[in-house]
């Protein structure tokens, strides 16, 4: 692992283990329920993979925080995005007030929602499940300066470490993220930690027309000729490149790995931050499940990138962790399944 | 519509109509949801297709009814599954007893799971929650000779009618099934159905090796050349190579597009039975939802035969309306954004 002392100590701490002889005990139970060998696909290799991070032959999700990350963006001002800059903190609101995607899923799954400021351009007032580590007003053009300093850079991922260190008494976290144009930082990110081409990784986002594709794949092609990072410093990518959310979501899953909680990926710009997660700490990457594949252009590269296998492909592209909450319900039938189904001995059922 | 003399009157009855200003109000209401307009992806269109099914602008989905159909196969003499016969009744009692992944998955969803034994080759003792209509023990070999008398077909396609008529008051039904042999019975229908290559429709079922699958091709390649019946005779391909199981959904998915209710269909067999009722009344296609395509092969193929689009795709392979009830939280996560999300309006959210 390499050592990044401008992030402080903290990264330099080893990941949990991996559970190993919990996770064969999993797969010798899952040989003797009641299903033909394999007939639950990707539901077994899930429980399979959740005892070993659990260490437990039974492993469960009761317990799921979801944590919404919210900054702005300055390169917003290259007419990135189909939305205006406002609506970062307009939507930040409308989780609080739970008429957003992600505060009705939470509502069905029982699942507590925070949200954390990072860094929106307008000031919020004090918000029910909002907690304010407000480090800018956004961060700074990526096409013209670097999008962070130094300073701001470490606190990010600090309000990520936080996050998970506020509460870890439970069996899985969920990162979202908020911000107009952050498609176009997490799009940067991936090209410079990954070397794919910036073409395959720039999307439409919230639905920008095909100027506005255009203007964001000349923005992230200028902002990587500019700032000249690659992959050998996933720090200097991060702040460059990077956001506020993003580097804040990255520190979250880091923290997480090295406090041995599972976490439930998003979509494109979450599996942008896990990429540099990984590219800060290599043992993070066993900590991490994936839950779908996005309409995102790009997203599925990023996932390849990762050897990820995501659960679902539904066309989505909203954000806010939407994509992982629904997938919740998949992860969690599965454990059912695992620790409920009957056993052929049990069942007197004949084996084969 | 064929009217079908054979299976008495009421195959011939129409399918309910589809409410298309329901569904055109719940598609306003998606534009004006608090998300980039597409963003929910695939949930958006499910949301507006159950508006046209239930005729409101917020549709639910509050009371699932899961039935699960059991019967044997006489084509098993041939060796074609990983599992003795015995199998079927032994899951019967599973399925009862709460075991299986179905009674599992069921007991999580709130929904009210029944099992109709069609015909299963062991006779049953009375069981919970197991309704007892078995027509014969298994079907003949269809191998051999015709799977079903006409009478037999008849009976088994009422089966499903009347599991339906038995209780409409709710908004989804789920149909699955067990029965050792069936995959084998499924692929000779779905071949003669739609003319497609045996090769391609017949898979490893439970999990049988290469000698098995080659002798379950040439089972399914003798069959249909022996009984010769095609597309245009939906009733005689059911009844010579079809499954009690089989025919009793196709009955079932038949009568619930005529009481309007919405069908949630399982895996490669309850997909043969799907394009079974839709050959044998193509008004039922409207009220087929498909929840996954499965590991066996022909699956893919089938579903895209009724041009279907699976919500999941997990290379589940078991049945028992395993898929269907997996896939349900995201109906009703979809249903509970469409209903309970904020609109710009609401929320105060600057709309592009």
């Amino acid at each position: 692992m390499k050592k990044d002392r401008t992030a402080g100590g903290w990264l330099s701490e080893p990941a949990a283990t991996v559970d190993g002889a919990a996770a064969e005990a999993a797969r010798r139970r899952q040989q003797q329920l009641t299903k033909p060998p394999g007939s639950l696909g990707e539901l077994e290799d899930l429980a399979v993979t959740l005892a070993g991070l659990q260490g437990r032959e039974r492993p469960r999700l009761e317990r799921v925080r979801v944590g919404v990350f919210a900054a702005d963006h300055g390169v917003a001002a290259e007419g990135v995005s189909a939305f205006p800059q406002a609506v970062t903190a307009e939507m930040v609101r409308n989780f609080s007030r739970g008429g957003a995607a992600i505060s009705v899923l939470c509502r069905r799954l029982g699942a507590e929602l925070g949200v954390i400021n990072v860094g929106t351009v307008t000031e919020l007032e004090p918000l029910a499940a909002v907690v304010d580590r407000r480090l800018a007003a956004g961060t700074a053009n990526l096409l013209r300066e670097p999008a962070m300093t130094p300073e701001q850079y470490v606190a990010a991922l600090a309000v990520g470490r936080d996050w998970v260190d506020a509460d870890v008494d439970c069996e899985l976290i969920i990162g979202g993220e908020m911000g107009i144009g952050n498609t176009t930082a997490a799009a940067a990110v991936a090209a410079a930690l990954t070397g794919l081409p910036v073409a395959g990784l720039v999307g439409r986002g919230t639905g920008v027309d095909d100027a506005g594709l255009a203007r964001k794949r000349r923005v992230v092609e200028e902002a990587l000729a500019r700032h000249g990072c690659g992959p050998d410093r996933p720090d200097e990518v991060l702040r460059c490149v990077g956001g506020l959310e993003l580097v804040a979501l990255a520190g979250a899953y880091v923290r997480a790995a090295q406090r041995g909680v599972a976490v439930l990926v998003d979509g494109f710009i979450t599996t942008a931050a896990a990429l540099a997660a990984v590219a800060l700490h290599p043992g993070a990457r066993p900590w991490l499940l994936f839950s779908h594949c996005s309409a995102e252009q790009g997203h599925g590269a990023l996932l390849e990138a990762l050897s990820a296998r995501p659960l679902l492909n539904l066309n989505l592209r909203l954000g806010e962790a939407s994509g992982a909450a629904l997938a919740l319900p998949l992860l969690q039938a599965a454990l059912a399944l695992h620790a409920d189904m009957a056993t052929f001995a049990e069942a007197e059922v004949s084996h084969g």
